[in-house]
């Protein structure tokens, strides 16, 4: 089953947003061992709708809009599908009651059969929005399928979600080919060096068993292999065979994780199965390791909170960090990292505590000391280590390099940690 | 000139990561009055490539390609552009000298005149990579030009930045056309309710000066108005016009800014304006506000910091919550955002205190303060007022909602502050 999508959206084009539809129906269609051919962004005008239908119906079976279904005039999906496969549109009942209940989901009023969401094009179904107002559409056209979602990521996804596999899937016989996505996590070696120089012979040994890929990742690259086989037996025998090749490679001590879990995610289960209560003192950061911690579902077992340290008299006041640290080794040393983690674990209560001081940019630099210049505190059980690293990039790139960095510091000593 | 952009990686198709040079391509396009057609993404399959670049040739002037430049062996875009062009492949002293050029930069070693980055299509330019290693690529094709950029953002950028004017641009006459687009920014009033019921004649007088779009945002909405000059004095004229439009519009109390800044931009140059001092007591948000507005360069001139409360030891101890608060009243309340954001201003000096205490889900919440349910405490000098509201979303949605309502809670203390 092919499968192709269609973006249909100004913003996109204009820079005004990033697309973030062809990532959630990827993710979708792999849960279902499905796989996405080709993804293809087009403006809001009808012309541009037309030639992204004629693309993507002469290589797919299956097209997916993304967009346009809304309610303003710059919503034009609807009408240019329409257009293109040559239906009217016309009032419909059962597209009237699709509305009316995604309205009374949120309790909100319905304009009533005059709104442009009781319109359908012939032979189309309306389908029920859980999150959000505009309904979906689906049709078939000369033996292949056409669902149409709106925009918004959330409600994007909830359209696969409740209809993709009644409406599509049901259709097609199941495919008999397994396959499997493993990810090996690697830290701290570049892609270059990880298949010229460490392991030379990786990339072939690998390719033996699918599709390889190699991604570098912020501070790491991820390894990809994709299995392909025949039915579930097959599929672990390969699987194992992967594994061992990794295990028996020079790379093995740059591997963090084989899996698909973030950084974060990763770090929280961690934590929390080994229970060791741990919190920041971020100042060039400025609340990133943070929020990426809290962003996994169960942090607040072990993470006990962070302290954002901008000013000095923050790192002063609230981390117990000296006066004289401060004027004479500066606000980007050893010293005051080494003082703010272990003040930060000692206000906290937490068993370790990361620091982070350092020069974002792109002001603040100096020969000395340029901009992506960090330093780092590590406190673990009243132990304090320091250390000072320097990255490329810029502001935001930096801030992201520099929590990656502090978040690996974090899972080494949780990984010694009982 | 008609510009697509083909994204070459299997690593976006299969979701592992979002596509961010179709906006990036956008954006440095519209900084040269330009327009991006179309985006389409592919896999690192010579089939699939060939496939894109046939699309995009039949409907642009200029390709724009990125990805698969690198030096594993997935990064097939060389090999497949030169064999869909008929052009053969061969060892390049010029792509040498920029690959090297490349390598010096970092101080890394080059490999050398075996290494693929010295080999060539026929009739191509190897381009510097100020950013990184690979180098880009250059040609032109029975009228039209292909331009080859890596995959990675910021390398991807660096070449648009360092060669796109030179290589492509230069080759056009300059357009006649000259367009704006302006945003304005409103807030707490959704989409159909604007155009539907308080000012349901705004979309129409708008369009008589150009494109009017409208894109749903965190809890407002942004629209835009491309207008269409013949020169610099009819631009004005328009957008004067546009602006008085908006002047008379009921919808004007919502609007929070005429212009592109981000939230937070924005509050960091209105607070370094009137030079107030502001700080987080950040609970349910992990961390996020503050990390937005460090975002921001020069918010260290009045963002003095925040405490990440995770713990209710953290928020009595570093915040001075009441023990009996938060028994009595509870962790997400108005007595505990109240004392969170009055604590926050003491302990940190600032005149400004912003706290939000909430329940991000997926479990915590209660039939009384379900999931999506958050409190916000506001501190301007020593005067406190709380807030309660409540949200829908998943954990991510959630805490970026929380953090979009606690930054309109502060920018209003701001606007009305000196």
């Amino acid at each position: 089953m092919k499968i192709g999508l269609l973006i249909i959206g100004n913003e996109i084009l204009e820079g005004k947003i990033s697309d973030a539809n062809t990532r959630q129906l990827s993710l979708f269609l792999k849960q279902h061992q499905l796989e996405l051919l080709t993804s293809l962004t087009v403006t809001d005008q009808e012309s541009t709708i037309h030639l992204g239908l004629k693309t993507l119906f002469s290589l797919c079976d299956v097209v997916v809009t993304s967009g346009g279904l809304g309610p303003t005039k710059d919503d034009l999906t609807k009408e240019a599908i329409a257009s293109f496969l040559g239906r009217k549109i016309s009032y419909s009942d059962s597209s009237y009651e699709v509305a009316l209940k995604n309205y009374d989901r949120f309790k909100r009023p319905f304009a009533g059969k005059e709104h442009g969401y009781c319109y359908l094009p012939e032979g189309f179904i309306a389908l029920e929005n859980s999150t959000g107002f505009a309904p979906g559409l689906f049709t078939e056209h000369l033996g292949k399928y056409l669902i149409c979602g709106p925009g918004v990521p959330k409600e994007f996804k909830s359209l696969l979600e409740d209809h993709f596999v009644d409406q599509v899937v049901s259709k097609f016989p199941p495919s008999s080919d397994l396959f499997e996505s493993i990810t090996i996590r690697t830290m701290k070696v570049p892609e270059e060096k990880i298949f010229g120089e460490v392991d030379t012979t990786l990339w072939d040994k690998l390719a033996a068993f699918g599709n390889v890929s190699s991604l570098p990742t912020t501070m790491g690259v991820d390894i990809g292999v994709k299995i392909k086989a025949t039915d579930a037996v097959d599929l672990a025998e390969k699987k194992k065979k992967v594994l061992e090749i990794f295990d028996h490679s020079p790379i093995k001590p740059s591997i963090w994780q084989i899996g698909n879990l973030s950084l974060e995610e990763y770090i929280v289960n961690l934590a929390n199965k080994k229970n060791i209560t741990y919190g920041f003192a971020e100042s060039c950061t400025g609340g990133l390791c943070s929020h990426r911690v809290t962003n996994v579902s169960g942090s607040s077992q072990t993470f006990l909170g962070s302290v954002v340290s901008y000013a000095e008299s923050v790192k002063h006041k609230l981390l117990n960090v000296e006066t004289a640290t401060l004027k004479n080794h500066g606000v980007v040393s050893l010293q005051t990292a080494g003082e703010m983690s272990s003040g930060l674990s000692q206000q906290l209560k937490t068993q370790i505590a990361v620091s982070i001081t350092g020069i974002a940019g792109p002001s603040g630099g100096t020969a000395e000391k340029p901009v992506g210049t960090a330093c780092f505190g590590v406190t673990n059980n009243g132990k304090t280590h320091t250390y000072t690293a320097h990255f490329p990039g810029d502001r935001e790139q930096l801030k992201l390099r520099f929590s990656q960095a502090a978040l690996f510091y974090l899972l080494e000593e949780l990984e010694k940690s009982s």
